[in-house]
């Protein structure tokens, strides 16, 4: 959540939302009207990214003053999550871009939140993917954190992963992982995706950091973690949900990457009330 | 979908999820390895987005040749609907961002469709909102029209909308419309947000053109459609769902707006198959 | 005139004008040699601008202090009109381009102004174009309301305007117009433009909201005015001049669109004198 | 008019008419529909930036087929200065910028060589300045090239102008002079803005470059030319007008400086025919 | 080396040299004069970066025909590296960015091969730093896996490196170690800064991924290779040079990072040779 | 040095070397642990850029409070140079480049200063070239004056240089120079390639303003000085080096051009010491 990566997207959002300029408040609101406004839970939910909404208000009022809720603190309908002060034809063509991503960011944080809830009581983690909206993976891996989630690596370059087609193309798991040693920074882990207990078994020949079950039958990946024995980190993906993520977590894996934090959480609902204030 | 805004953020998606560059393909493959890619339907979904996807691969392969489904299709689990040719190089680093836009275009057409065809035989519009995911408006509002809806306002500019905050400031909803009329440009209507009868006498009396209700119970809004009696359009919006929608659409009122549509949809599942071919 | 957009085009504007440094200034001004600076009216103009010319130099100077006459005011030769403090190396840095602009702008509100006091007793609205100098729309559209005129739309996408290329391609003016309908959001005024009263007939029959009489002569627009009976909004366009704007004005047209406003209006004559201070 | 520069320009230019897009014309047009477009004269002028124009269209139409007159051709009214093929979608959505840019080139071009035409049997340079549009500072001075002019200093980094405030500062011309000659680059000429015979001498004592008379009148910019008599190049500057000029020239200048031909030269009249094509 | 980022940067350092344009250039040449360009090797290097230069070339010349030298060959005095045709205006405007980058690149080709052949025949690896020049980092760390080098993390997120300043504020090895894997993607291995074999045996205990020995003298190097015994890789740091890198590659350290390979490196002489063509 | 300027390339430098984020100090530094940064010489070196590691430190921490020594200082080993403070996780992000900046710039200057000092009693001035590193040349122009030197043109538009393709192309030099003097700005003086004296005398002739002596040996030089004399600037050129530039100095000429001074300095050793306080 760097603040310097933050602002020129912020800036780009507000341009999106405001077009040549807000015809309806600029025809009503002198521009220095002061105001207060407030974001009021509609739902109960994770409370994430308030820190964002902060940037966002930041940006068309320069010192403005704020109380956020903490994120990752659980909220009630009715609650007030963010407020701040400013010109009311600020605040007003501020209001959109904040609440949208807000609702996004406190979507994903609750639903991360479900997952982990689930299986509190293993040694298991819950990390999201690749799988994000473009334009937004930062702050959404962000969210997945506050909701007590993990992260996989952000970008193709700070994680390596070896997929079928690279195995494909190699002709074999130790000669792509050979290649990749070659190539690669020493800093990073070298992950390789397998489908069955024969690839798991050529991945631990091959002396990989970590071994990703891909879509397997909890069965299958109890076996694979008998197998593996904490020669490498066993990480379990594909088609994760609410109703089976327990039974993966008791099959003893290290990891469980779910896609659907980041690109399936429905919105949470919030809403801004504005008031205007004698100054 | 103008192709001069997309080029520029297809670039920045891709950057984000490239980061110093995809470390794993690049010490298997040679840059010249022929390959060919297909974008397989893990579920059922309307199609959209498949020259965004395009677009995508351009990028990175300058003379593309492609095949896709037409958007607007309804697609059926395991059929095909985008494939193109390219060095397995390229087609592996722009995978993420065109599987990232299409899974979540489609997503927002299936969800629209829902809607649409719920209501079908009714003489009403489904449209937006601007609850839309930051950075994305232009495409996510394109995926709405090709599941059968419309578009509202793109932005702040380009529609006039008086909301209670306006008319709180103004001591009226006539004298918040002559303030509009004033200042805005005559190519706009004007659209005034009302919570009871009383306030949809005043738009009339004002002559607006399109009056919303905001959050009315349907006998509610029955009553206010027959008060209007033809004179200016009549939007619905609030806490529209599936199950309600019918209800709605009953009460004679020509467009429902729902910002589930855009915030709330969840990802269609699609997957990409990659054949390195020779050349 | 929202300053978010406009930040980024100072700097753009700057940058043009600095090349790679003030080499003159840089070789004789200390960085922190205090000084004032005056924009002196060289003519009678209407001031527009002062708050962008502020933007300027606050740019290269945070905190800046300044005074500016009204936007709006009748200026008179010799009056000052901007005056600001600060390091004389950044004033001299942000000189060329704050006047370059606000004498560009002075200029349009001048020629707007000239064409509005002309019409001053009729009940006719006084608009420009799009017709505007590219990367300047947003300042010159608001020089137009300084100068007492009214803005047509902002860019293609905040009105709809029908013109002969797409009836010819529809077959008739119905028939663009359904076209029109089916797509566009309902938030957006429809506005055709016509050449003769049979084509002004087919926009009542086809309920448009606007009807545009294009280079018509007056006893013609007369005569349209006279069919329309206000049942839609009547625009002339085309060839106005402070020569033929009063003939147009009296036909009872409601706007006057003139493309002379931002593309012909002459720059206002302002200089910069330039006061060093002991500080 | 290197084209890398221009490109960025013509895309912000385009963006900025297109806004959210041209909705009138989406919804008339298939994008398809193959067109012819041709920019027509309605007034007589000297053709300036119809390789822009192309550039324009190429953004939207990559192989682009055109015809375009030649820069620096004198035009009458009824002729064709550009033409090309695209689809009808794309000519009407750059339609409006390109024309804004050559109408305004034009006009530049038209302003400069009737300055130029004025004093064409003396031997005297009719020059620009940095009183230039904000934005579109290289485009202007290439019209007043092809008008028949030549450019001054293009930024404030090419070329060092030595002005009543440095030589203040200073508190001689000499000492400015010596200052500058540690600082800069030695290859830019030392200009210095001049109000009386003294500040003449002082210059030539001092060996500048080129001596700007400053808003002097023509007898005693004569009497200047004398006393320099060739050791520097002469510059008139300051409220040069058509009027004017030839006296001004006749005095024995070697460079005439003129901000109007940047800042008030009234557009050129240009319109676009579009005629639909069979493919 | 991925072209998508690779061809904003080579606009931005075109702008650089180019300013406002080449005038000596466009005053001589027209714009079609065809011609050939070589890049010809004023001394002996390693060849690194010719796409790179192609890649400028490209960026004024779309379709460009050119043959270079392959990444990696030993380069004699003499010899053409880069050879390519087109518009001699375009060659020209190309000519020094392109030579400014290869000459750069090849530089630290050539000072990378120094070290790695000078400890060729041992079990250890040469890589490069962060300490890279700013904007230029990916070309530079190209560069040194060209010159048989391998790269260090490119970033701060694609690698864990616990440096004092970290442990300080922990307290210990061991808890920053905890606080890092809480935190960080389970994708990067972490290493640790280490000054002496007390710390080392922390690092062991915490079982880190990689330690670092900073700025250790040989012999204690040696120590801490022998108790660390296979159970992390050691990499050396800190003051490498070309006298000093034998002597600690023979302590057994299984890399070397060495900053001056990107910091230091001088430029490798190249001068483009021009000729002009008959078409 | 405009800040102006500076600014945009520092964001950029700040995200190559961040990446997704500073992954280890986030998960060991809360946002506010105030410390204080120090940067310490290892060698001795001529100051330059501390200014510019202020405005690195100033984009991360707003209010920066800093100390610094003045550039063109000679530092001795030990010295601190710089020392600001600021919370310890924004200190740490902005380190490595504020770091790689200074570096780079005291090398260049100190290696200016060596060879400035070498002929410190002769009338000639020492100047670099446009061989600069891609991105970074007004920071290194700026180095090399504060290591005494003085700059040659910034860009191919802020000075004339007419080489031996220009000349071959026109068939003489005067014919070169007539065609530079018919389209060049007339601020510009005009600098002509040389490689014998008879190029020498045609460039007299055609009253050039400097005469570039390219790859001539000294005795020819000598010669060359005493044709020009005075009636030119003479800059010498080409393969000049500390062991021979005190030869090339006796010569007589004005300037002496070095490329090296920007491409092959190393970079002076700096390192960061950093402290926790408390607040």
């Amino acid at each position: 959540m760097d603040t310097l990566t933050l602002k020129s997207s912020i800036i780009h959002f507000l341009k999106e939302d405001l077009g040549s300029g807000d015809i309806t408040s600029q025809a009503i609101f002198p521009p220095d009207t002061p105001g207060k406004a407030s974001f009021v839970a509609k739902t109960d939910f994770i409370c994430a990214g308030m820190e964002i909404a902060a940037e966002v208000f930041k940006t068309r009022i320069p010192h403005l003053q704020y109380e956020s809720s903490e994120d990752g603190r659980s909220v009630k309908v009715g609650e007030e999550v963010f407020t701040c002060k400013g010109p009311v034809l600020e605040l007003l063509q501020a209001e959109r871009v904040a609440l949208n991503i807000v609702q996004h960011l406190c979507g994903i944080a609750t639903l991360t939140n479900s997952f982990v809830q689930n299986v509190s009581d293993l040694p298991v983690k819950i990390v999201d993917t690749r799988k994000t909206t473009p334009g937004l993976r930062t702050l959404e891996k962000y969210a997945v954190r506050v909701g007590g989630g993990y992260n996989h690596r952000f970008n193709l370059a700070d994680g390596i992963m070896i997929k079928d087609n690279h195995i494909a193309a190699c002709g074999s798991i130790s000669e792509a992982v050979n290649r990749v040693r070659q190539h690669a920074p020493h800093t990073l882990k070298i992950e390789v995706e397998t489908e069955d207990i024969d690839q798991v078994q050529q991945c631990l020949e091959a002396k990989v950091d970590i071994i990703m079950l891909d879509n397997m039958p909890p069965e299958l990946m109890k076996k694979a973690v008998t197998v593996i024995n904490k020669r490498a980190l066993v990480e379990a993906s594909g088609g994760v949900n609410l109703m089976n993520i327990r039974e993966i977590a008791e099959t003893g894996v290290d990891i469980i990457s779910i896609g659907a934090l980041t690109h399936s959480a429905p919105s949470s609902d919030i809403s801004m009330k504005l008031s205007t204030q004698t100054p």
